[in-house]
């Protein structure tokens, strides 16, 4: 499949050049002040927290981030690559509320998080297990990232993504990832089993938390996104280009600020911003400029040679309806056209971020498979033209019986998760149902025959000695 | 916006000379004797219906055909320009059945096939008005065509979509426009106030009853639309580039009859062509390869400089619910994207086409708004860029109260028909409702609205003279 492009290479040009004359003339905030000594010691003139990059400087730092790396899963056959041709698609992050068609919409718990680790370790689609899937409220707030980081690394034998509030969630996770892979945090910057998700304070700063965590995985060697949500007219210019101005300069910053404490830290250069409903003055991930924003950022990484991160199964919906299927296909088409490289939130993303959908997980992990399908593309060689074929069955014969039929259909045709094909008569037998009753009853279904990977030896016990360690029993 | 190329070339120019190939070597059943003598007129090899197209010949013609033309509307401001940078949306096209919320699944009566025409002329993003947008069963089959034509002439300003069935019923329609627009066949010609679908019969085949219609419309230069369905595993091979070959042959050979009878009619190239559901041997038209097609048929569309139709928001599902949600956008961005210059059941369509549905034609609505938006594309001028207003507001600001924010965001952001932007609080209160609760407020609301764009004087009653006098009152 060829490459979309929605701009012209004149106009992701201009916001580059925007962009590096507001990283040079505005600045960026580091609310954090060993960061601000990085870029001190680098010779950036810095005022307080505001530091001013020079064009020369940020070209110079970012031509030192890898185009292309390999996140090493614990099955290796579940190794990820990341940039290039490649897509990975990674589930839902941050939501504080699930949602189910039995029990409603409530406050998510371990065992929802757990869950969602299971339901990607299950799909074909999930290529990396995630992090953050659900908020476990019913932990304490300190235990939460070692809790989870457990879950993730026990209930799925795929990449994962670490801890992202401050230092001490990327240090742990680092430690965890070390006792798993049972080897140094050397040797763990060589299999870079993880990636993270590392966030602006959007316009044009950064916080402490964040900045915490970038530079530990940064030190590290450890993969992450660095990672911006302008909100068009609300956090960023309401125009297209000036969010993209804003989301490049913060981007860029950002990873400067990992090629100098780490030369050759692989990134992904992240870009979600999307437009406020002006009614509410809330953000809208559902909206068409979304679609164009994730288009736009997987030029501008492009134009890097930084893979990009945007798009995602994700909707301003409260429920897995026409509205859910419509704005989450919207934007996980667009990611997979543009030639995004990781597209977070593409599986389970309910209310603008706010709710997991069990549903809805699944919904979108069909829509996954159908933008895979897509992206595969297609190649025009004589099997595929079947020029005998045609001859033979003739004007007016049928292929349903021809033996290329059989030898091809599998291969060419995307298999959906659930079966809604029918034609009326047989969906009415069937129950009649809407596509969200089917999707309940396969996320059962897949939990119900859930098995776990198993882990190394001792592994398990060992993760449960550090977190009692930390955190007791 | 730029455009979406999902093939190379190469594989372009592969399929073309397959398609050639097919033309010259297996040929075409034409089922009509009028038009079978029009090919041998043209020095073609005949072999009792089959019709063998040399290359010479078919780039002739083919070259004959214009690459953009204007489709007239009664109302000036609603001319419909196709081809080039443009895009047209048109309603559903051919369901026996209606569906709505209250009422359920039914067949479809005349009453519905105008309220579709009433909601169409009330649309902002359906360009055309649409024809057969619900089969009109309680009407005599003889008197269906006029009565409908009627209903489109009356209810709507739009460009409007001619009968299909048959030489008479083109003729009819022909005679109706005349009317309508005071003026001679000949003058009806210059104005093209509409637009026909005529349809192979797959494979490699037409029918007695299309070529009728295909020689009555080309006759009079009318545009029409010269369209293949082949279903890729059933009436053309399993993949997609045999389907292509396939779908190619027959319009490329129903465009050359075309210009044969009249050098430089407008026609458009159709394909919809996709996958069999193999589980079920049905035509599953919310399928990736449906996607795959609609992306392909543009782009040999442009091969051949003519205006292409393709993709719609259409789906498999029985119900207005999440899979017709991501089907219908699957297929309609991909229109979008791919440079698709009419995009017919762009509104309504469920069922694989068998019913149309009223919630989800206002659903489909958004969807085409929202497409529309991506398509409008972006410059990066100074007004756009902000490039003052990012360094006034500066690190931590805010843009919500920025004038740059008030000045831009009505003609920036896309503005909903049916607000569901609201945080969850909000939505609970207003009844939390899904997407297709407020569909069905709209389409009433719209219904209840509604007032007739009003005639020529004279008209309505010259139009019910005309079919009293064919088939009584």
């Amino acid at each position: 499949m060829q490459r979309f492009e929605y701009f012209t290479d004149d106009d992701v040009q201009k916001i580059h050049e925007a962009t590096l004359h507001v990283l040079e003339s505005v600045g960026v905030d580091f609310g954090y002040a060993p960061a601000v000594e990085v870029f001190k010691k680098a010779g950036c003139r810095v005022e307080g927290e505001r530091v001013f990059l020079s064009p020369k400087m940020v070209m110079e730092q970012v031509a030192k981030a890898p185009s292309e790396y390999t996140l090493q899963a614990r099955n290796p056959d579940k190794n990820v690559a990341i940039g290039g041709d490649n897509i990975a698609y990674i589930p839902c992050y941050g939501p504080p509320f699930v949602h189910d068609l039995d029990r409603g919409r409530r406050e998510s718990t371990l065992e929802d998080y757990a869950n969602f680790v299971k339901l990607s370790y299950a799909s074909k689609s999930m290529d990396i297990t995630g992090g953050m899937m659900a908020e476990p409220n019913d932990i304490p707030h300190a235990r939460r990232n070692a809790e989870m980081m457990f879950a993730s690394m026990r209930y799925s034998d795929k990449p994962f993504m670490g801890g992202a509030i401050g230092a001490e969630a990327a240090r742990e996770t680092i430690e965890m990832a070390a006792i798993v892979f049972g080897c140094s945090e050397a040797a763990l910057a060589e299999k870079m089993p993880m990636i993270s998700i590392l966030c602006t304070r959007t316009p044009l700063a950064y916080d402490d938390r964040m900045l915490g965590a970038i530079m530990a995985y940064a030190k590290a060697g450890m993969p992450q996104l660095i990672s911006s949500l302008s909100i068009a007219g609300a956090t960023s210019p309401v125009t297209m280009e000036g969010t993209l101005v804003v989301q490049n300069a913060e981007v860029l910053a950002g990873i400067v600020l990992t090629q100098l404490i780490r030369e050759g830290t692989p990134v992904v250069f992240s870009g979600s911003s999307s437009a406020a409903a002006m009614r509410y003055g809330t953000l809208s991930i559902g909206a068409p400029e979304m679609a164009v924003n994730t288009a736009a950022t997987a030029q501008m990484a492009r134009f890097y040679g930084i893979p990009s991160r945007g798009g995602g199964a994700i909707t301003d919906s409260k429920l897995p309806d026409a509205q859910a299927g419509m704005e989450s296909m919207m934007s996980q088409l667009m990611a997979t056209l543009s030639g995004v490289h990781f597209v977070l939130h593409s599986a389970g993303i309910l209310e603008g971020y706010m709710a997991a959908s069990y549903e809805k997980f699944i919904i979108d992990d069909e829509i996954c498979g159908m933008c895979k399908r897509i992206k595969r593309g297609e190649k025009a060689d004589p099997e595929k033209l079947a020029l005998d074929v045609i001859a033979q069955v003739g004007p007016g014969g049928e292929y349903l019986t021809h033996m290329h039929t059989f030898r091809n259909f599998r291969r060419e045709f995307y298999t959906p998760i659930m079966e809604q094909k029918e034609a009326y008569a047989g969906w009415k037998e069937k129950g009649g149902e809407p596509i969200e009753r089917a999707a309940n009853r396969k996320w059962k279904e897949i939990l119900e025959d859930y098995q776990e990977p198993g882990m190394p030896d001792g592994a398990i016990k060992d993760l449960e000695k550090y977190i009692e360690k930390k955190y007791g029993k």
